[in-house]
């Protein structure tokens, strides 16, 4: 599997195994509204909920016109990064992690900006949603035929 | 995969595609508290909380010791057999699904019962938690070496 990966994915791969490790649970490409995207959306044991985008390349972060729109979608933002990426680019009140594609570190915490309950609420429910009709993809493919999602 | 399940798994195969239609997500072989663990949980499109017990015969209905503390963590529950199954045995409060390892349908709708807003959110948390986990384990089979879980 891993050959087939794109570097972004390598490194989403690394940080899901090192957030395990805290007990945070995480699912990839991860929409929490209409016309956003997040590389991995992690949820704690007591339901805090990180975002950790994934930049392979300056260019790659250089082009992401909307990582601030994310902010509105967790408790803690994270960029994971490998370590020759020039990390003075990244903005200071965001989290860090240096990645590769085995495991992570985490660098600086992001800053604590609690959701509100109803999001929480909404967020949680939309994850449960994705991670289970994404396992039973895996577990049962005869069943995408029929999906309504 | 069909080949190497039992039959009670191959009824929750149909019932979970079955819920999909309803647009329920299911997750099977949930634990939600110490020493209960039900066939099928099922999350619905408004935070609607279902429980499906399989049986594939009189003798493992008539085993079961435990529905009753089932009822405590759903909105609504259900039995689910196949057609051969004498239906009868069933307590009447409680709904029906009639299925096979391909479909189901719903004969009897369960009572709605709905669930304590505290009790929902902690079951939604723990149903995300559980199917992002298994969904990780099918996605990276490594990281099950450095689960915590």
């Amino acid at each position: 599997m891993i050959e087939t990966l794109k570097p972004g994915q390598l490194l989403a791969r690394g940080v899901c195994r090192h957030l395990r490790q805290h007990n945070f649970v995480s699912i990839e490409e991860f929409v929490p509204e209409r016309g956003l995207r997040v590389d991995i959306m992690a949820l704690g044991p007591k339901g805090e909920i990180w975002v950790v985008e994934c930049k392979s390349s300056r260019a790659d972060f250089q082009t992401d016109q909307k990582w601030q729109g994310y902010l509105d979608w967790c408790d803690r933002y994270f960029w994971a990064v490998d370590e020759a990426f020039p990390t003075e680019l990244l903005p200071d009140e965001t989290g860090l992690l240096i990645a590769d594609a085995y495991d992570a570190e985490i660098i600086r915490m992001g800053p604590e900006e609690k959701l509100a309950a109803p999001r929480r609420r909404q967020l949680t429910h939309k994850f449960a949603r994705h991670a289970a009709q994404r396992l039973l993809d895996f577990r049962d493919p005869g069943v995408a035929a029929i999906s309504v999602l």
